[in-house]
């Protein structure tokens, strides 16, 4: 169901809400082993990434979600080298994680070959990165490899997943969380976008238990806007076994040595802060 | 133009996005000598007021607006007493202004009064004030309250106004900026919904400019999330001819002696924050 032939629309359900963006044609459509890929070109949003009928990202707004996935961890690791991103097939994180001078590895296990190619074709921008030599894109299921990673083996673990449904859903298991929490070193973060802060309090909640179980001593969520997401607000949520969260490199931060579109050390601070109602509810 | 008859929508022209929600019933409709009001039952954003076809609240979510709208200003202001709310029929803003116990009193000038009255009926718990000994309901034009007003009669001036389209585009000129200068005392603060920060940029700009040209010295702009108006991400701009909007109350924000939803101390520090993309570009 859409507004008409000329807009994209995706429903909500669980909040009885749509968004639509008018689009001026369908550039892209298959259907993989995964999931069905869509790419469309906006009025004003730019390129429109869709998987399974929902909004990925777009061209005008994608520079929320990532910079907000990628730089609060980083600057909250006192020196991280080794990063493993799950999922993030769009490549956009892997563009900010690389901005990190400290960086000496990336690598990124999407599932879905599929996703980096048609991107690599309709979003060159956040593609721009993938040719940096500390860059290892791998199109493997992302549970098994931190399953069989080493012990300890990274610094920073981002997943930058699709929603809680279908594929995705044990990427919000305790049991991942384990074994996340295996594979980092001592002071290792972790990061997860979590959905809604105003539609899924529960599933936040949720996250933070399975987390706390999971070996994560320290667990925030981050609220950030990002437009094209049911609500237009959004969260990621963060862990860690030793690192306190609120104690970051906000000097670093300030005097970060690349560009950002939304992301400064005051951004930084200001994601931290919780909502009166989240405030009350959190575990 | 909506999904279908189960559904309102919105559709923000200038960004080519539309918001829907989906509707049980439409509870109320009328032309008044200003505009045309809507009420409907939604599914799962409670009722919603509908003004000329433009989202104005929903139950669900007005909370993040009203609340960052009154409070910042208020604990900005070292001792708030008096206060101006033009604008503003829904009553949500007075209800949040009348929480803090140093106003002694509130004018709220509405011009239409049908828009209140509708409210009284179906927002109940927004007008849930109006009945307080400090609070005075004028239906009258709000410019030429502010022009014939006393010279530094308020310590605070709020402007709730609908977008700077038709009767609302006065509430954005210089002129009336110099007129709220003049109604304000020496250290009375301003503060004016000014839209979304990711769509209407060259608005902000321009009211910075004008608010400076029209006397006041210090102009910052708050940013918060707010999911029925287009992009889902919104601004108040606040500004004090001697006060300086980054030295507030936080310790008085810390300890209210008043229930929030989303407001507290650290989402007032958070809401000053500016995105990169806002600094660079701000007069």
């Amino acid at each position: 169901m859409s507004l008409n032939e000329e807009w994209f629309t995706e429903i909500c359900p669980e909040s009885g809400s749509a968004f639509s963006l008018k689009v001026k044609q369908r550039l892209h459509e298959e259907r993989t082993p995964f999931q069905r890929i869509e790419v469309y070109e906006t009025e004003h949003y730019g390129n429109l990434l869709v998987i399974d009928g929902y909004v990925m990202l777009t061209d005008r707004d994608n520079f929320l979600y990532h910079e907000m996935l990628a730089h609060p961890v980083l600057f909250t690791h006192p020196h991280p080298r080794r990063v493993l991103i799950i999922g993030g097939g769009d490549c956009g994180t892997l563009r900010e994680v690389l901005k990190h001078p400290s960086v000496t590895g990336v690598q990124m296990v999407e599932i879905d070959e599929r996703v980096t190619r048609v991107c690599e074709q309709y979003f060159p921008d956040l593609c721009s990165a993938n040719g940096d030599p500390r860059a290892e894109l791998h199109f493997k299921d992302g549970i098994q490899w931190v399953d069989q990673a080493p012990q300890g083996g990274y610094d920073i673990i981002i997943v930058d997943s699709t929603d809680p449904i279908g594929p995705a859903v044990g990427l919000f298991s305790e049991d991942f969380y384990r074994s996340c929490r295996r594979a980092l070193a001592p002071e290792g973060v972790f990061v997860q976008q979590s959905e809604s802060p105003l539609l899924h309090q529960p599933l936040i909640r949720s996250m933070h238990d399975k987390l706390r179980q999971g070996g994560f001593n320290h667990v925030h969520t981050l609220c950030f806007p990002q437009s094209c997401y049911p609500s237009g607000w959004w969260s990621a949520t963060m862990a860690s076994a030793s690192t306190a969260l609120s104690d970051w490199r906000a000097n670093d931060a300030l005097n970060k040595p690349f560009a950002t579109v939304y992301y400064n050390r005051d951004i930084h601070r200001a994601a931290l802060a919780v909502p009166e109602f989240m405030a009350d509810k959190a575990p």
